[in-house]
């Protein structure tokens, strides 16, 4: 790897040291899978099981903690998956996204917390209270491709003006994940859950039919 | 690392973009990791202990819980080598990989839970509950690797037919590895426990002897 | 990548080793990772919520905790951003300073524990607790700076001392961050709390805009 | 990175596939960081703490806990750092260092039982089952080292002979240093703590002015 130093681009005179580092892929990765594998701690044990019944019993009880562990699974890796391709259109990063990524990941590993509160007991608050967290770490990531989307530099110089507006898009749609399970969860807070176990890879899989389905991406695992 | 793109081949007529990223890597290792690491939390340690009695007591008491520890990390030990080994297989990795991936580190991430369970007792419950874990982990796995060999671009060219039959067939046979114990726990859960310590490194070794000894992989830790 | 061994140059005579490693970057970034995502568990959730109003009773005791996760989580994010920016202007690290960067990481993962207790009970002892381990951490931050700077073969070439007074001096003004909301605790300890939530991203905006506005740093994330 | 592949030397006459990857490092350096990091876990908070006197009797009687927080950091920190050196000196690794290294990292991250044990009371058996663990721990990386000196294709091919011993040296050594401490235990438990906070960085001391003196180790973060 080489450090490439210019000295400066027209509308950025001062002084625009360009240097190679990765370090925010390999910290974002980092918490992303903590905070995905920290979410089996919600799951809470009881240590006075003896007999097989009180399993059973337990394992009965511990059915809605499994459904939300799902839910919240895959509520955390579609971030990734969307982080995973946001920064794949990207050239470089600079100062300010490493923050806005910074404050994006404040949601995202916050998010065990509410999941933690929905396993226990499904009400309107719960719902609420785990679609909010959700709903504001969507919000930091549509703030973060809008700042990379302004300053084009930092993007892809061959993404076309109509593939960024249908990322927008996507990113905005993926906000409405979060809003009909909060007003479904003000009349029905357990079909909520379902519904947002159900609407999440819905929602991503006919977006990919419907706008990205002509553009197939192959990541290549090392560079022949 | 240089970004390569092709415009196309013949069986891909769109855009297929290739890009070179393995995060998919950078992820499934920290996933892999805390989950093996956080294993060591499903050890109750009372907080009550104040003589040396107590303590050895305690310790005599938390065997099985060590026993457990140590045949949960080598489950996830063992997902890892396997992950590892397919993936140094991978020339390239496409969108549905990323998305299967995801749903198979959503069971191993599982893994800590039913690994609780097993410690603190030893039911015909709680052994099905582990090793129905650790079985749909591996038919996620053996999905993978379907969806890699039915797509030989992502696979390396050189890897010849008879080699991908009999990985095949060391995921179909790893996942008896879990039906055996499972049979057992319904008549000797403790047995059960310890015959899948001793069966995974066995059948592990033994395949390796007999299908995989003509292959000898060194990995390179830095390409000179 | 390439192993360069030289022969060694004039003031380190018998046999210097440069060898090509960052895995103090891949350790400090899963440690940082860890000790920001650990902080959510620092959120007791009681087991014994049945009901909305529960809930809601809950979320309004659990604010606190909440500020307190906040303010945690953007003192070790800020660290993790000065701690990239400092490596960034590394060429090479040596024994001591992996030596120096353990006991700066011992400082940043025990911040967990005083964050539990402030998040419990806001007294002028647990802020000074919580202020004592993050300026201990700006400390041995120091330290490794200091080391840096002393051994210039360890840092860029072209770094002028300008800058390394200039960023020597952000240091030191970091550990007054810690040490204004120490004062004001013995005093007010709630508001503490809010002036460190405050007191850090103006510190570092001031800053910025002051001594490193002329130097705009963009991190390409690959090398083309 | 390229893949290379030779078609075998003379005595590794089959097929021997030599690839580049270092996720064995991306592996490792994932679980030593969350080992790591986990130990704050070990330090209990009760939630009952509600005045400023409360959380100075509880920061008075933590005091222990705190110490062995300290000196596990320096234990599991020193296993990365000789580790981390370890591999420097490796060009590749093969199957079974794959799964030597995951047995010693089993015992790595066990670590945080003994640790919690030893943070809640201080007898004989508590620092026995932390140096024991320790000490397990030291031998599989000595069977480490072992496998990777006697098959010296692994290392590095300028590594001298003297070398080889002394490093091997340098791991027996490492055994005593949580020998001593148990043999202590036996007559005064809690010295033989401090002992431990005290020995392991005299001994790294020691032994690197006296036999590692002349080698001077530096690490690029990046090749120029």
């Amino acid at each position: 790897m080489n450090d490439k130093r210019h000295s400066g681009s027209a509308n950025h005179s001062p002084d625009i040291r360009r240097r190679v580092s990765n370090r925010i892929i390999g910290f974002s990765d980092g918490v992303f899978a903590i905070a995905i594998t920290l979410l089996v701690l919600t799951i809470n044990v009881p240590s006075n099981l003896t007999s097989s019944e009180d399993v059973s019993g337990f394992l009965w009880q511990a059915l809605p903690q499994l459904v939300v562990y799902a839910a919240a699974f895959m509520v955390i890796g579609t971030f990734w998956l969307r982080h995973h391709r946001m920064l794949m259109l990207c050239r470089a990063v600079d100062g300010r996204v490493l923050v806005l990524n910074l404050v994006f990941l404040a949601f995202v590993s916050l998010l065990p917390f509410p999941t933690d509160l929905l396993g226990n007991v499904q009400t309107p608050t719960t719902v609420i209270a785990f679609c909010a967290v959700a709903g504001a770490a969507t919000l930091c990531e549509i703030g973060l491709w809008r700042h990379l989307h302004r300053h084009r530099e930092l993007l892809l110089p061959d993404l076309s003006q109509e593939r960024v507006a249908s990322l927008t898009m996507w990113r905005l749609g993926a906000l409405g994940v979060y809003i009909i399970p909060l007003l479904v969860s003000l009349f029905f807070p357990k079909i909520a859950v379902l519904l947002m176990l159900a609407l999440l890879p819905l929602y991503e899989m006919v977006f990919h039919r419907r706008f990205l389905r002509h553009i197939d991406l192959l990541y290549l695992l090392h560079d022949d």
